[in-house]
Formats: structure tokens, sequence, C-alpha cells
């Protein structure tokens, strides 16, 4: 046989018309054998400036009444954006055309979906947030006063769209966030998510009695007009869910949630982001902004797991999601947090009762809390689980969750993890074609083609380094064994002989 | 506040007699709140040899006509090591006193429950698997003839006792395995389990013409008399299942199984451990091995995952763990492999149906194909699925499942993985007193209690270094703040703002 390894090259799908192109990845297997994997293009971190795909879109509805895709779906109109979202859940899984636009905006219409693009970010390539596609995962990212400055976030974002983050969050706190936010943006063919309340907080130098609905309002407006795609927003921590929170052993752990509480509490008032609901409805529709509706109230630990505060705020939201939808605002419902496996289906369950099915976007849940330094591992299991019965979108959680920021070498993990957690839910929910990469591994696993086995794994090179280290040097190139059991007795070897005798 | 470290210390829990001593680690914690942890005794890798704690007990019962903990169990009578399990049971989770020696016994007694413990391995610390109990979790160690060696396994063996295995499963093969077995069952507190269809294949050079049921039996009853605690035998692949095997994408995957099968093809004839198992059953109750009965025919990827081949095999084990029971043979059942997420569940439901409740011991399962590299994840998220829903013991995989034997750093990877993923399924299954380690980590969380933290976690050392990476050394003790949010915002100190408003 001769010895041919696999190759790779970025092909585009086109829809109805030549401006909607998606790019996949193609790699042709070292038997010919060909899969499609899903990337974004302009992801190149020496590209000059990112394609700005969607400015003719945008441009070409001018005025039009419609502001959102929720809109546009609303009235039966069918947008460049849902036909590209479209493709990429359609060929993520195969050849085959499972979904089609229509599919896309009938989620959309029903506010069972979300497609977070702003009308300012025009690099963002359109993806689907919703139960009936594949499960997302989003990387958070971002600075802080203490650690981390701007290459190492922007090497982060790299990082992120390298190993497959379908949105990232901004967390930055600290100086600068600004400029860096921008540089993001403009970096960025994903989606980008921000609390604004950080860089409220930051604005007024971290005095929460400066805090008010004025400054906290010109930064949402500032950022829906940089181009931010989806905005988390505690809105639903209402004042008379405090003394819950206060009964807790952790109480609050949402650093969000944390600061619009500290401001009520400074103010002795309600949730101001509650109080003034429709005038962010009305800056998030106007740029097409999605709402990531907040749970300021997630659980931070085991004990706190699925009491009166967490289910009440959770209630909240879901009041706030009805208003959304019947206002043109795209909107998901952020979740735990800390659960422990006999309660992880109830959370998905509550959420689409109390929330009309809104796309719930959890982080992990983390099933126990007794791991940090292996937090991405507790809180994948709790994702998976999640993701499996229904959550949408699965927020990464990192090896230094609890105890750092995340480095880029933790960005890279927290991602491995979430997306073969969300991999395991698609394949779990049946997504037409999710198993077709299974079944290519599986294949080239019998057939001992090991740089299949690699190009098809989540992570090509560290695959192929751990197998490289145990194998001696003259049997580098397709040996017919490993050092799993060495060159002896190999299970794979036996199954032709079992084939031939029984497989008539 | 003074800066205090929290402090560990072994103590011995008592029995009704002095010679019933269970260790464990009692840590004292910053602000002298205690907690237990679980260990074994003579896991120091200095020690000269292991105390053999259980040879008064053995010869005091002399000539007995019960054989196995099973036959005591049935016989109502509570044995040493049914005592000893049921304290390191009972405080592995605080020091409330959940199980009893007559629960153990019951269990047992049952077929429920197993306690492995050769009467020639007097260095065992008698430990309990079954559903009731803590979820258990094995360390495969073993060199194979490409790759590791002699020192390599005994620094695995110390590695896994380290971190917490539970049992440890020597699957050498190559030369040296009769010695290397026998440095690691004088070195082991755990039962040492085996795989003997491996040293019979190397007795015969890998002749499987050669391999008869003559030198099966003397490589069994050599193992039991050196004290090897649980023998795999995969007897329940029957020839009349080879062709759903046949049918499938991997065929066999299992070494032991495909051992076993090649020599049902060579010899066109039955399963030689299926034929033979009453000679079987003999030797095992003579020196109290207990049996794990294999499933050769497991799954190799989500392509072949339950099939005709599995689940045939799976009810051929069930009958033949029922024949265990009668004969006072201890016996558990060995699971999958692979399998979608969607039908986990079904494994352990199906297992329990088939095999009459006796104790479930998988190998994950992996819940994805596609993270080679990373598949002690893929299988923690199928593992602790499965052990909430009953699984007694899960066989760890590390990350160099599918690529390459694993190191002694990947013998800590995939313990600490698993551990981690059998307290969830702990924590999910209610156990009493299975909270208490998290809400003692809650608890350091809130007051910034850094190092009860890192003392609390499975992987103290590691926790403490990702957190000091970026910490400023001057505050490196004891700081009311962390990298992640940095000193001017930080959501644990807004808690005790809002407990003195709220918590009255």
């Amino acid at each position: 046989m001769t010895f041919k390894k696999p190759t790779e090259k970025k092909i585009f799908i086109k829809g109805s018309t030549d401006d909607v192109a998606v790019p996949f990845r193609e790699l042709t297997l070292s038997n010919d054998e060909k899969i499609l994997l899903s990337t974004v293009e302009g992801s190149d971190p020496n590209a000059k400036a990112m394609p700005k795909i969607r400015a003719p879109w945008i441009a070409s509805r001018g005025n039009s009444k419609e502001k959102t895709q929720l809109d546009y779906a609303k009235a039966g109109i069918i947008t460049k954006e849902m036909e590209y979202a479209a493709i990429r859940e359609s060929y993520k899984y195969g050849s085959d055309m499972p979904f089609t636009a229509e599919d896309v905006a009938k989620e959309v219409a029903a506010g069972r979906a979300v497609i977070p693009c702003n009308v300012n970010h025009p690099e963002c390539e359109p993806m689907v947030i919703g139960k009936k596609f594949s499960v997302k995962v989003n990387a958070n990212i971002g600075a802080s006063a203490v650690s981390s400055g701007y290459d190492e976030e922007i090497a982060k974002l790299h990082q992120s769209l390298k190993f497959g983050a379908d949105t990232v969050m901004d967390l930055s706190t600290g100086d600068g966030i600004l400029e860096l936010r921008e540089a993001i943006l403009r970096a960025s063919p994903v989606p980008i998510g921000t609390v604004p309340v950080y860089e409220a907080l930051e604005r007024v130098h971290g005095d929460t009695s400066l805090l008010t609905w004025e400054v906290f309002r010109q930064v949402v407006l500032d950022q829906a007009r940089q181009g931010v795609d989806y905005f988390t927003i505690h809105a639903g921590l209402r004042e008379y869910l405090m003394p819950y929170a206060a009964k807790r052993v952790l109480g609050i752990v949402s650093r969000g949630g944390s600061i619009m509480a500290s401001v009520m509490l400074r103010h002795d008032a309600e949730n101001l982001a509650y109080d003034h609901f429709d005038e962010l409805m009305e800056i998030c529709r106007e740029y097409d902004v999605a709402l990531s509706l907040g749970d300021g109230l997630r659980p931070g630990g085991i004990c706190d797991a699925c009491d009166k505060a967490q289910y009440g705020e959770l209630e909240e939201i879901g009041k706030l999601a009805l208003r959304c939808r019947e206002n043109g605002v795209q909107c998901f419902i952020e979740g735990p947090g800390h659960v422990p496996l006999n309660r992880v289906y109830e959370n998905q369950d509550l959420e689409e009762k109390y929330c009309h099915d809104a796309p719930f976007y959890t982080l992990g849940p983390l099933v126990t809390d007794i791991a940090p330094g292996q937090d991405h591992i507790t809180s994948a299991i709790g994702g998976a689980l999640i993701a499996y019965r229904g959550t949408s979108m699965l927020c990464y959680v990192t090896p230094s969750e609890h105890l750092a920021l995340p480095t880029a070498e933790d960005v890279k993990q927290g991602l491995i993890t979430f997306k073969l957690a969300a991999h395991a839910a698609d394949l779990g929910k049946g997504l037409p074609g999710a198993q077709l990469r299974d079944d290519a591994m599986s294949r080239a696993r019998v057939e001992f083609r090991w740089y299949d086995q690699f190009a098809l794994s989540l992570d090509p090179e560290h695959a192929y380094q751990v197998w490289k280290a145990q194998m001696p040097d003259e049997c580098a190139h397709e040996p017919s064994f490993c050092s799993m059991c060495g060159p002896r007795f190999c299970p794979m070897r036996l199954n032709r002989r079992i084939k031939a005798k029984y497989d008539k």
C-alpha cells in the first residue's frame, strides 16, 4: 500500500446568490473519502482586515421597517443571514441539506432560535443558535485589571476561532476596554457578546453610587453602535429576590449580577435594567443586538443549586423573554452554573417552560465543586447532559475557572472540551449527519489509517504527538499495530479473519 | 486575621476489634473545620513491605466450609472484611455512619455487591463495589512489548494509589509479567485485577493454536495462588455471537475478547472459558477471586453501540452471573465502551435486568469517537452519567486512549478525571455526606480561604499552581480578591453587604 496523508482545502458552498458563500474545510482522507468540517472565513491571524460580507446585505435593506432578524422572520422575509446560517448548519454535518433557510426563519420567528448579528458588525458570518440546530460553544476572553493585556486577548480570539468557538464574549474589565473591543469586533467573524455593566462600572471608576441608568444606557448605546452582537443583561434580578440570595452560602457569584445588585443596594432601588427594559429593547432592536438575559442569581456551588433565588429569577427572565419576542428583539436565556447531576434535566425543562422555548445558554453546569483546575471537565459533564436535553449553546469553562483568568492554552483546552461535549450532545440528539465524522474515525481505526485519525480528531496535532511519542521511528509510516498492544497480537487484525469466516 | 494554612494527618477509625483500623486523611482547614478524605495505608512508595492486615483474619477462619465473602454473607457471617469495608464506605463521606457491616453483608449476599480480596493478597485493604455504595474507580496499568518497563509500572501503581484508584488492573503483556505482577501485588493495598488470557497467550508465545484449556486453567490457577483479586474472563463471548461481531465496522476491540475469539476461530470451537466455567468457578471460589465477567463484544465505536453482539453477550453474561451467585463466587459485569448519550441509561438498565443486579463496571462509556487525546473527557461524560444511573465502578480512561499506553502523567489525569466523575455521580445519587466536601469548598470560596480550597480539591498542587501563576507576589497570603475580577470589584465581597441588608 502506498503511504498517503490526508489533505485539506477550504471550499465555499454557495446559496441562491453568489454573495452567500459559506466556507468549509474539506478533508480528503487517504482513502479519498471526503468529509466537511466547519470553519470561519477570515480567521487567519495574519489577515490585514476581515471581509465585510454582510455590508451589501445590510445596505440593500435600507430603511426597512423591519430591523432585526426576528422582525424579518415574523414578516415572512428570508434574509441572507438566514440562508447563510442554514447552509452552515446543514453542511456542518455532512453533505445532506437537513435545514433550509425557511427552517431557520421559522425557528427565529417563533423565538426558538436567534441569529446574533449587529448591523454594525458586517464581518460577522451568520450562525443560528437554537434547540433544533447543532449545539454551539461560546468562548470567554477578556483582560482584567490584574492580568492580561491587548495582544494576549487578540491571541485568545484567534485561538478561539482556530478551535471552533461559535461565539466569543469579551469580558474585559480595566483600562482600554473600548479599544480592545473595537479590535476584537473588527477581527471577528463570529458574533461577539459583552456584559455592558462591566464597562458602565469602569466609566464611574468603580463607584456604584454613580452608576445610573443614564450611564448604563450610554454604554449600551455605544456598544450597540460599535457592533456588539449580543448583550448579557441581568434584568431579571429583581429586588424582591435579594432575600433569597442573601440566604445562600455563596450569595451572588455572577460578576454582572453582583454589580447590578450592588447598584440596587447603593440606590435602594429596583434593578435599573428591569425598570428601563423598554428603552433597552429599543436600542437592541435598532442595531439588532440580541439580548442574552443573564442569570445574575446562578448558583455558585452545589449547595445553592435550584433554589428560590435561581428559579425565581428564571421566571422573571421568562417574562422579559416574552416582551423581547413581542418587540422584535432576539433573545436567549443564560443558565447555571453549579448543578448536581440529578437536577440537570430539571433546569432545561423549567427554562423551556418559564421562558417560552427561548434558546438556553448555560455555563456548564458544573456537577461538583471539588475539582478546581479541572473545571473544564466538571462542566463538560453537565454541559453535555443539558445540551442533550435541549440547551442551544454552552459557555465553555476552562481549566483555570475559579482560580485565574484563562491563558491562551486554557482557551484551547476549554474549547476542545466543549466542542466534544457539544458534539456528544448532537450525537445524542440524533442530528442528521452528526455521526459521519465518528464513523469515518471508526473506519480509519479499523484500517490503521493513523494520519486520517489525527485529521478527524478535534485536536489533530495533539493526537499525533501522543501517538508518535511511543512509536518506534521505523514504524511511523502507517504501522499495522500500535504501542498499546504491540506488534504480536492486535484485535484489529483479528477482525479481518472473523469477517472472513462469519460475515457471508 | 492571622494567616493559617490547612493541615493534614492520618488517622485510623477502628471497628469492633483493634485489628480493624481503617486509615483516613483528616484535613483540618484554616477555620478548624475538619473533613475526612479516603486513603489507603501502606501506599508510601518508600515503604519496604506492605502490612499484611488480613493475614490474621484469614488464618483465624482456618478450614471453614465457607470460602468467599459471598459464602460468608450467605451464611449470615459478618467478616472483618465487611466491617472494614463498611467503615471505609461510611467515613469516606463524613463522620456519620450510613453503612453498617450488616448493610455490606446484605448486599454481598444478594450478589449486588462484591468485596474483591483473594486470600493470598493479605495486603489488600477491603473495599466494597456495589450500586448502594460510593462509585469506585479502577486504574489500568501494565507494560506492553513495545512500551514501558518494570520501574515505570511500579511508579504508575504508586501514582494510582496517590490519586485515589480504588482498584488497579495489571494489563501487562510481553516478558516478565509474572515478576511484575508479584511486585504489584505485594505493593498494593487495593484489589488487583488481571486478564488471565493475556498471560496464557504469552505462555504459548502468541500461537493461539497452542492456547488450550489446560494452558488457560494453569494460568488462572497460578494467578489465583499469587493473590490476584479479580479476573476479567470473557466467558460470555459465545460462538453463536460471532456473526453479529463480524457485521460490525470495528468488530471486536476488547483485547481479551479478541484473543478468546482468535482461539475459538483457530480451534473452530466454543469459548473455552464458557465450556469450562464450572472449573473456573471452583478455582475462583477456593481463593476468593472475584470474576469480572468481561464484555469481549463491547462496542469500539458509536457505530457499533448497542447492537446484537453487545446485548447478546450481556444476556449470556447474565446467565453466568447467576451461576456464580449460586456457587459462592463473587462477580461483577463489565460494560462498554462507546455509547452515544441517548443510550447510556439503557445500558445500565439492561445490565441490571439481564445480570440480576450484579454490580456493573464500565469503561466510560465514551460518548463520541472524534476526540483522541481527550478521551478521558469523552469517557468521563458517559461514565458520570452511567454511574449516576447505577454503575458501581468506572474503569478510567486516560488521555492517551486509542493512541498509546498511558504514561505516569496520563495515569494521574485519568484518575483525577474519573474521581470527579465518580464523585459527581455520588452527589447525583444523593449518597449521605457526599456533599460535605463540596460545601466545605463553597464556604472556603466565599471566605477567600484559598489554601483551604486547594486542600479540598482533587489535585491540590495543580490548583495552587494555576492560581499562583497570576497572583501578584505580595498578595499571596490570603488576598481578598483574585486575578479573575481584580481588586476593584469582587462579587464575593458584595455578598457580605447583601447578607447584612436582606438576611435578617
